[in-house]
């Protein structure tokens, strides 16, 4: 499983709060302060953390700023981290995203990247070469969880929908770079809120990771997920975020956790998504 | 028309040089003198500047600061600027995308965002609400212009093209936001490597605002990018990026300038695309 880390300002535990949620220097270090928090509680317990790029970039460069050092935090705390940033452009210009955002050494430093495929084929390229050059990944949205998901996704051409078309692409780009474990460089992103297209999918694209949203508070459950994994319970890496992160709020927790103790609920939202995945689906490697 | 902000260390001209294009600061303040120098050219002569999101950001955080300098260098001198970062996401993350760059008084502080529209309808929706919200703009990627623009977007499904379902989609959201000038507050990206889809999509599209890349470096000419233009001489942006900023790289301008000159090869290469412009397309409101 993979921890998302999507710090809101408004949904920080109490004593982490900024007195004045306007300033963005200050949102930006609670945000520093909050991520580092939750990557020393789950840094034990999985192997991988997703910052999404976009609530630190709605701080602007501060909110960048804070996003490296928590992505080179979690690398230190020896996490692979999985930077959400759906990017996506032609040319020189999604070259020029690869090279700054894939590979720890890169600017902003992380092991794999979220890519949209819109543009096309040659828009993929870069972001792949990349990818294989510093051992890290590309997953690229295949099947998204949101319900707008269907509407060009689902549209059929040639008797496959459109997200088919694109996952015999993305399947063909893993199929080229594949490692030790029989998965590429290139992933995807398929949402668990359909099972049944999980399950399709899993059968359609053999050497693919799968990193799967939706778990948790969008909806997705154990069982959901089961079809993600292969038969050796690889392949596939699912994330939750607010579920874990904003463990301190469930209504399922409520009376646990003093505001002070959020992290202990961080630790305890972890561990039973864990024995969640462990009891619904063939997933070996969690940690 | 509008010009592009595309910087490149290599491109740059040569009094602007870095000594060391690995020290990611000094190549962040390069880039900041060489947009300001070109927007201090340009800015008497046309209406709107698109920066290129991904070469400030392959710079890191240094880069996404001079990013938002420029931003708001070229608001001061009179400029409209669409930020060309094609973000697209889910729910509350597209929310934190738009918050965070669409507005002038937002952290990165453009007026328009260029945006993918994979994740279908309601990833849209926050774009747009921002766009309105702002006098600002959405500018959604339909048609563009590289090779690999096929691969998905000219899948067939229900006798169109998929970018002609995007396109519909989009027009409904331009209807839904007209201004005086009879245009939405939602464009769509159509590529000039495509005259007769640009002309389709004119067709289809009377509402939308278009933005067209393409033109110049990329292949399409003055002729090429007539069909975009309504009766009025309205409706669309013409894109020019490396042919305007780099122009004292041009081969046609050989000899005319002193590499310190390179703002006035700029300037040539501005008027030459205005006077193009009025030449081919009904185009009226260039500045």
């Amino acid at each position: 499983m993979l921890v998302g880390l999507d710090p809101r300002v408004g949904q920080l535990p109490e004593p982490l709060r900024p007195r004045d949620a306007n300033d963005l220097v200050a949102v930006a270090a609670a945000y520093r302060e909050f991520c580092r928090g939750v990557i020393d509680v789950v840094a034990p317990l999985v192997a991988v953390v997703k910052p999404q790029s976009a609530f630190f970039e709605e701080l602007g460069p501060p909110g960048v700023a804070v996003l490296v050092e928590v992505i080179r935090y979690a690398r230190e705390r020896g996490l692979l981290v999985i930077l959400d940033a759906k990017r996506g452009d032609i040319g020189s210009t999604a070259e020029a995203y690869a090279a700054g955002m894939i590979g720890p050494n890169s600017p902003w430093g992380g092991d794999a990247l979220t890519v949209n495929p819109y543009l096309g084929d040659d828009s993929l390229d870069p972001f792949v070469a990349a990818a294989k050059q510093h051992g890290g990944g590309a997953f690229v949205l295949v099947k998204t969880s949101n319900p707008g998901g269907r509407t060009f996704q689902d549209l059929v051409s040639g008797g496959q929908p459109i997200y088919r078309h694109v996952a015999g692409l993305v399947e063909s780009l893993a199929a080229g770079s594949v490692g030790e474990c029989g998965y590429g460089a290139v992933g995807a992103v398929v949402g668990a809120t359909y099972p049944a297209q999980l399950a399709e999918l899993r059968a359609a694209m053999p050497h693919t990771w799968f990193l799967v949203p939706g778990y948790g508070s969008q909806g997705g459950a154990g069982a959901d997920v089961a079809a993600a994994f292969d038969q050796r319970g690889l392949g596939a890496v699912i994330n939750s975020s607010r579920a874990i992160i904003f463990a301190h709020a469930r209504k399922d927790y409520a009376g646990r956790f003093a505001a002070s103790e959020w992290q202990r609920a961080v630790e305890a939202a972890t561990r039973e998504m864990i024995a969640e995945l462990r009891e619904h689906t063939t997933a070996r490697h969690l940690a």
